[in-house]
C-alpha cells in the first residue's frame, strides 16, 4: 500500500500545477464573463476550448482514464493525485477532457462498447468535439434504488423503443453534447438486477426533448446544465444497445465506482482551495483588535479542517489503491466509505471558509458558496450517504459473521 | 413567563394560516413565474401588490411593529408566532409588510427619527408603497465589528457629504426603494461607539450608485437584490441625520435586537416547513421494498428536527418575553442565544429534508435549496454566530464574577 | 404554557438552594470520607440520616409526589426547578427523599397499590426509614423492548411463584432495601402488553439473592449499588399482585412518565453545576500567558453550554407543563424530547468541564467525572435514545397522516 | 509513504495476534479476579508475571523500542500495527514490556542517559524487571503549558535537591516501580524552555511520598495506579540529572513524539475491538421484533465507526511515516493531527458500542466503560485536544505564509 507518487505522476502534478496557476485559475472569471455577456447561456465561451487546445497540447489529457489504447493509462492510485488538483476550479476538469459525465461515459464504451460504438461516439468523446450525457434518474422515484428504474427500453424489430422520463442528465444543456447513454428495464419480469439495459440514444433522435435545465441552488450550471429530458417513442438501432439487454445494472456497478472515486478526488481539492482561501482571509483581516487568524474559534476550523482533510485524502489514496489491486468490486467497502467521507468533509471545510469570509463567503464573489452547492449534489449523486453508510454496514456485519 | 398565546393571537394566527394556505402558497409558482416572463428580474410581480392589498385589507399589516400609534402594536411574545408563520415562505413577509430590512428601518424612525423623518419617509413605508434599505456592511473590513466602518459622514455648512462603499444593502435591487438608512463615520476622533452616525439618504441623490446585485449561493433574490452601492460625495441636508452624530453605535444596537429576533421567528417557520415536506416526502417514496418513512436513519432525521425545532421555539418565545419584560439591553444575552440557535436549526433541518427528497432537494422545484441558502446568510448577518458565541461567553463569565 | 414559578415555588426554590449551600454540599465530601473509612461501602454514612432529619424537618420532604395526601402535591412545573436543584449534588435526592428508584415506586404505590400495600410498604417508603428497589431488566434480554422480558410469575393457590434474574435492580446494595417490585410474565400468551404483571417481593423472601452490585464505570456507587439479584421459586402470598394480573405494562409506562423527567430536571441541574465550575476554573488558570477564560475556544465552550443547558431547561419545563394540563399520555412526545435531550446535553456540558478542568477533571478531586458516568446511565435506563427518537418520529408521522 | 507491513512486520502480527487469542484475552478475567482476591489492589496479580515470561519467551519483548541494541529496532512504522494489537486489551501492553510510561521513560534513557544511568535504570525497565513513573504534571497549574511548572530542583554542592507535588505519576502504585524521572526548574531566570532539567529520582529516597492513587472515573488503576507523589527536600546524586540542566523541555518534547503515537495506535486497537463486540452484540439481540443489527440507526453506528477506524488507522501510518522518515519534529503535524483524532474516534466508536450493548454497556462486565475512561484521558495527557489544534493551525497559517 505504497501512496508515494512515482516519479511519472509527480511530473504530471507539476505540470498540472503550473497549468491551473497559469490558465485555469486566471481563466475562472474570463469564462464567467465571456458567458455572462453572450446571447445564451447555452453556448460555450470561447476561453474554454482555447484552454483545452493547450492542455491537449501539453499532454494533459485524458488522464482519468487507465485503458492505455485510448487514454493515459494511469491507475486509480496515480490519478488521484491529479483529479484532486483538477478538482481546485469548477472549470477544470472540461479543460482536460475529465469531466463528469462524459469520463464515466468513455469508461462504459472503452469497456462495454462495441467497435462501432466505440468509433461513432467514444472516439470524439476522446477528442472533445462532443459532449454527453447519462439518464439514469428519474424524478418520479427513489432512484437511490437502482431497481425502481421505470423507463421502458422495448426490442421492436431492428430497433428499440425508448419511453420515459429522466433528469439529472448534466451536461445535456451544453450545445456540443449529441448522445445520452440511457438506463431502462428491457425486461421487468427478469430477476432484479437482469431487468436493466443501457442503450445510445444520440440527442437529436425524434421524441427526444430536453423539457428544461434543473437548477441547483439557485446555479443553472450553464453552459453545462443538468437537464431534464422525456424519450417519447424514441427509435434507435437495435445495436445501440451497450453490451447486452440485460446488462444495465452490472455496467452501472462498474460505471460507479471510478466516478465515485473521482468526485471524491476532486471533492478533496476543493476542500483544500477553501482551506487556502480562508487561510488567506483570516490572515489579512481584524476584527475587535485582533486577526482573524489569532481568534481562537478561528484556528480551531483551520486546525480540523486540515484534519479532516488529511483523513479523506488517505482514504482516497486506499480506496484507490484497493481498485488497482483487488478490483472494484473487492473495493467497494473502502468506495462506499470514500463516498461518504469526502464530500462531507468539503462541505464542511467549504462552510467554514463561508463563515470566515462573512458575507463575501455567501456570495459569488469566491468560489466558495458555487462550490457548496455543488459538493452538496454529491452527497446524492451516485448513492446517498444513508444508502452507501447502510452497504459498508452490511458488508461489516457479513465479514463478522464468516470470522 | 407565560408562553400561551392570548385569544387575540390565536384569532390572529389562525387569520394567518387560513391567508397562508389560501393565498400566500398557491401564489408562490405565480410570483416566481411572473418574475420569469417579465422584461427585467427587477420589477414586481404584479401578483406581490395584489396580495398585499388583501393582506392590508384584513388587517394582517405590520405586525411587527411594537408601536401602537404606527402598527399593530403587538409585543415581540405576541409578534412571534405570527412572524413564525410568515417565515414559512420567501414571499410572505412583505405581504403583510414585515419584510426585512423594512421592519428595522420603520423601526429606528418611529424610536429614533424626528416629526419630518417620520412623515416623509415612514409614512409611505407604513403604507407599503416605498421601500428602503440598510447601508452598513463594507465589502472591505469586517463588519462584524461594528467599530471598522470606513464610511464617512462629513459635515458641511448645511449638508453632510457621504463617501463610502457598502454591500449587502438588502432590498436596494427593488425599484421601489427610495431611501437608504446609512452608516458611516462622522468623527473619527471620538470614544470608540460613538463615533458612528446614521443618515438618510434619498436613493436618487446625486453621487449614489448601485453598483451591483450580489447574488447569495447563485441566487439573485429579484427583485429584492441585494445591493451594492457607492456613495461618492453624496450631499444631504444636515437634517436628515437620525437622532444626532455619534449615535450610530446605539442607534445599530436598538434595531438590532427586534431585527435579530424576527430572523430566529422566521427561520423557525422555515424549518417547520421543511419537516412538513420531509415528512410528506419520506411517506410516499419507497426505496430497497421499504417506505423511506420506516428507515431507521430517516426516522431518527424527523426526531432530531422535531426536537431541534422545538427546543428553539421555545427560546426565541423566552428571548421575546424578556425583551417585552426587562428590554433588548437586559434581554441581550437571550438574543445573542436565539440568534446562533435559530439558523442553525433550520440549517441541519432544512439539509436532512434536502437528504430525504434526493435530486429534488438541491433543485429548485421544491423551497429547500433557496430557503437553505437564504437562511445560511442568517449565521452572519447582524452579526455571525462566533461573535455572539462571544458574547454570550463574557457575559456569563461576568455574572459568575459578581457572584 | 405559563413557566414562572410560583410565590410558593420560588420559596421552596430559596430554601432548597440555602440547605444545599449550607448542607448538602459541604457535606458531600463528609459523606464519601465516612463512607471510606466504613468497615464497609454497604452501610449508610451517619451524615445522610442527619441530613434527612433536618430536610424533614424544614419540611422539604417527598417534594416529588403529586398526591396531596401523601406528598407535597406539586405539579410537575412546579417541582422541575426544585428537582433541578436537587440535581446538583448525587447525594442530594436521598436527603429529601426525592431518590430514584424509590421516588417511582412510591408513586406505583399511591396509583395502584392498595391499602394493604400501601400501609405496609408506601407509608415507611415515604418515612425514609425503608428503601426499595425495582426489578425490570434483565441480562439475558434486550429490554429496551418491555415485551421481551423473561421472568415468570406463576399462580399456585393463594401464591405466586417467581422466578427469573434481574440486573439494575438500582439501591438493591442498600441495607435498608427492605422491598422489590418485581416485572414478570404472569401469562405468555396473552396480548403483547397485558402478559406482564409487577408484584411486590420483600427481599428476606426465601429464593430472592442478590448476586453481585454491578458496577457502572468503576464507581460501585455504594452504599446504593445496582444489584443482580437471582429469584429461584420464591413465592409471595397472591395479594402482592399491584393493580392487577396483566397490568405491568400498563403500570409501567405510568411509572416511567415522571420518572424520566425527574432525571431530566436533576441532568440539566447537574449541568448548571458542571458549568459553573467549568467557569470558575477557566477564571483562574493561565495557560500560555492568558487567563483559559480568554481563549476563544473555552469561551465557545461555555457559550455552547449556556445555550444547551437553557433549551433544555425550556423542554423539561414545557414536558412537565403538558404531563399537568394534558396528562401523561398525551405529553408522551414531549417526554421522550427531552428524555434524549437532557442527557445528552448534560454529557456535552460535563465533558467540556472536564476538558478544561484537564487531569483534575477525569479524577474523583472534583465531582464530574462521577456525574459523567452517572448521567451516561441515563441515555440507556427507562428507554434508550434511539428508541425515544424512533416513538417520537412514530408520532409526527401519524400526525401527518391525521391532518 | 509506504504502508504495506513487511514480511517481518506481518510474522509479528501474526504471532501477536495468536499470543492475544491464546494468552492474553483469556487471561483479562483471571487478572481482575486474582486482583479481587489479593489481600491488597497494590500487588501483581502473578498471572501477568506468567505472561510477561512467555512473552519474552516468544521474542514478542520490547517491540517498541527503535533501538536496535537495546530493543527490537522497528520503525514507527512497522510498530504501529503491532501496538494496536497490544492496544486491544487493557493488559496487554505490559505483557509486552510495551506500557506506557516505562516505554517513554526507556526511550529517554536510551535516547539522553548517560552510561552509569542505563545501566542501573534502563537494563532493568528493559528486562521488566523494575517498573518506573514520569513525574511532570502538576496539580496547582495548567500543565498543558510546560513553562507553568514549579517544582524546583535546586544544585546544592554534589546533590540536587528537588521540591514540588507532582500527580498523574503513573505506575507510582505499583510495588514494582523503583524510579521517577521527575521534571523541575533548575533556573527559573533562563530563557523560558531552558528553565527545566530531568532528573532520576530512586522512590525509596527520603522525602519522596506516595500521598495518594488518584482514580480515573472510578478506576484505581490498579495495581499500576496513577500516583500524587510529594517531593521534600529529597537529595539525589548530581549525576542523576538527564542530559544536562536546562534540557528538560528538549527532552520532553523528544519523549512526547513517540509516547503520543503509541497512545494513538493502542486506541486504534481498543477502538477496533469495541467495534467488534458492537457487531458481535447486535447480531445476537432482538427488539420490536427485529435483530439490532438490522435496525437502520444502529446500523449507521457501525458504518461510522469503521469509517472513523479506518481513517484514524492511516493518519497514525501517515504520521508513523513521517517520524521514521523526516524526524519527530518534522512530523509534528502529523503527530498533534493523530493525538486529536485517534482519542476522540475511540471514544465515539466505543460509546456507540456502550449504546448497542444497552446496561451491559456502562457496567464493567465488558472492557467497553473501563476503555473509554481509559482513553477519555487520552483528550488530555500529552497536551489537550485543543493545544493539538492550536499548534496546526499555526503552522498551517505558518506554511502559507512562506508560499
Amino acid at each position: 500500500m505504497d501512496f508515494e507518487p512515482s516519479a511519472k505522476v509527480k511530473a504530471l502534478q507539476a505540470q498540472l500545477n503550473a497549468f491551473m496557476d497559469e490558465v485555469v485559475l486566471p481563466n475562472e472569471k474570463v469564462f464567467e464573463e465571456q458567458l455572462k455577456s453572450a446571447p445564451s447561456r447555452w453556448q460555450i465561451p470561447p476561453v474554454m476550448e482555447e484552454m483545452k487546445a493547450q492542455a491537449k497540447a501539453q499532454g494533459l489529457w485524458n488522464l482519468f482514464l487507465p485503458d492505455k489504447q485510448y487514454g493515459a493509462g494511469l491507475t486509480n492510485l496515480e490519478y488521484a493525485p491529479l483529479a484532486e488538483i483538477m478538482g481546485r476550479s469548477p472549470i477544470a476538469p472540461e479543460v482536460f477532457n475529465c469531466n463528469a459525465p462524459d469520463t464515466g461515459n468513455m469508461e462504459v464504451l472503452v469497456q462495454y462498447g462495441n467497435e462501432d460504438q466505440q468509433r461513432e461516439w467514444l472516439l470524439p468523446l476522446l477528442d472533445g468535439s462532443i459532449r454527453s450525457c447519462f439518464s439514469m434518474t428519474e424524478p418520479d422515484v427513489a432512484s437511490s434504488d437502482a431497481t425502481n428504474i421505470q423507463a421502458s427500453i422495448v426490442r421492436d424489430g431492428d430497433e428499440y423503443v425508448i419511453n420515459g422520463r429522466k433528469w439529472w442528465s448534466s451536461g445535456g444543456g451544453d450545445p456540443r453534447c449529441k448522445i445520452a447513454i440511457v438506463m431502462g428495464k428491457t425486461d421487468p419480469a427478469a430477476p432484479r438486477h437482469e431487468q436493466q439495459s443501457m442503450i445510445l440514444v444520440p440527442l437529436d433522435t425524434p421524441g427526444v426533448k430536453i423539457e428544461r435545465i434543473v437548477n441547483v441552488f439557485g446555479y443553472d450550471h450553464a453552459p453545462h446544465g443538468h437537464a431534464e429530458i422525456s424519450y417519447t417513442n424514441v427509435r434507435v438501432p437495435a445495436e445501440n444497445i451497450i453490451w447486452g439487454e440485460g446488462k444495465g445494472f452490472a455496467i452501472a456497478q462498474g460505471r460507479l465506482g471510478p466516478g465515485r472515486i473521482h468526485h471524491c478526488m476532486r471533492s478533496i481539492g476543493i476542500a483544500e482551495r477553501a482551506l487556502e482561501l480562508m487561510i488567506e482571509r483570516v490572515s489579512n483581516r481584524v476584527a475587535f483588535g485582533k486577526r482573524l487568524a489569532d481568534q481562537g474559534v478561528i484556528r480551531e476550523w483551520i486546525a480540523d479542517s486540515r484534519i479532516e482533510i488529511e483523513q479523506a485524502r488517505l482514504l482516497t489514496l486506499k480506496a484507490a489503491y484497493m481498485m488497482d489491486t483487488v478490483g472494484n468490486k473487492a473495493a467497494r467497502k473502502e468506495i462506499a466509505m470514500i463516498k461518504v467521507v469526502a464530500p462531507n468533509v468539503a462541505l464542511r471545510v467549504i462552510d467554514r471558509a463561508i463563515q470566515a469570509f462573512g458575507g463575501a463567503g455567501v456570495s459569488d464573489d469566491f468560489p466558495l458558496a458555487a462550490a457548496w452547492a455543488n459538493v452538496r449534489t454529491l452527497r446524492l449523486a451516485d448513492g446517498p450517504d444513508e444508502v452507501h453508510r447502510d452497504s459498508i454496514a452490511r458488508m461489516e456485519l457479513k465479514s463478522f459473521k464468516k470470522e
